[in-house]
């Protein structure tokens, strides 16, 4: 166990992407390195060990590549929160916003039983509105949101406040 | 551990999915069991562990659940095998055929370190086309493809026939 790895360190910055004047944060170097996954998985898992959390929800699609590992992690099952169209069976669906227009995601609608205890994962935390539709699908479908985990929030985009009441934990903050 | 699990009760069977006439293998139940998650995950590492793996590659989307707690589990890093235009990096690029058309792979160029030894991984194995695909992208970059790990193997299809010399482990298969 790597206790004191920078994480920080295996973030990659890229300028201009997905769009001019926009500065990306590349987590592949982290996922790529088997000590920063390790220290990742181990750290986000670790916040929420003991609280009887039983299903672990990613975001499609990087938010899988962290979510799976966690729920493996917390001895927990995986549930995928899916681009419209992708799931084959019954779903409930929740739209967002997006800086133009909304984007929506759905869910299984028998994905969680009524009152297990639910962790959202994601790879980035930005204008909450994408963790924001996943929590609430995740309560639509009668789970109790226990938290939020990310790798990295992107804490001047002010996402946290749209989160309602769960436990939000970051590894890496960029203020 | 569970090791006489039966993996092939937690399939969901969905028929008419994508289109009328197919019948799908939905993975969703056995990812959300925990039980059938963590033995899928120590099988498919398993089979791998002392091969000197230091990359697992998922090809998105679904393949990212599988191929990230397999990572974890070698102590390798993971490196994702995305459609078009998702990769923020240089990429290297491979095109493969579908029923109508073709569609395409990538993966960062420096995903992999030359003579590196790598396992792909998705959740089903097909025609083998983007199975395929992949391992020519890590071949690409230098990788050396040991193996392909899949859930489901849909023998029938023969997609095994299209991956050259590397070595198929799949937990279930359906002729």
């Amino acid at each position: 166990m790597a206790d004191d790895l920078d994480l920080g360190s295996y973030i990659r910055d890229v300028a201009d992407w997905p769009q001019p004047g926009v500065t990306f944060k590349d987590i592949t170097p982290l996922l790529a390195d088997p000590a920063a996954l390790a220290a990742t998985i181990d750290r986000l898992a670790g916040h929420f060990i003991g609280r009887g959390i039983t299903k672990v929800v990613g975001i499609e699609a990087r938010g899988f590549v962290v979510a799976a590992p966690v729920a493996y992690r917390l001895d927990a099952g995986f549930v995928p929160a899916r681009k419209p169209g992708k799931l084959p069976w019954g779903t409930e669906s929740e739209a967002y916003d997006l800086e133009y227009g909304t984007d929506e995601l759905e869910i299984h609608v028998d994905a969680v039983t009524p009152g297990e205890k639910v962790l959202v994962v994601d790879d980035v935390l930005a204008t909450g509105g994408t963790a924001s539709a996943a929590i609430r699908l995740v309560q639509a479908v009668g789970g109790d949101v226990v938290g939020l985990g990310v790798i990295i929030e992107l804490g001047f985009l002010g996402g946290a406040a749209k989160l309602g009441d769960v436990d939000l934990v970051s590894l890496l903050t960029y203020d």
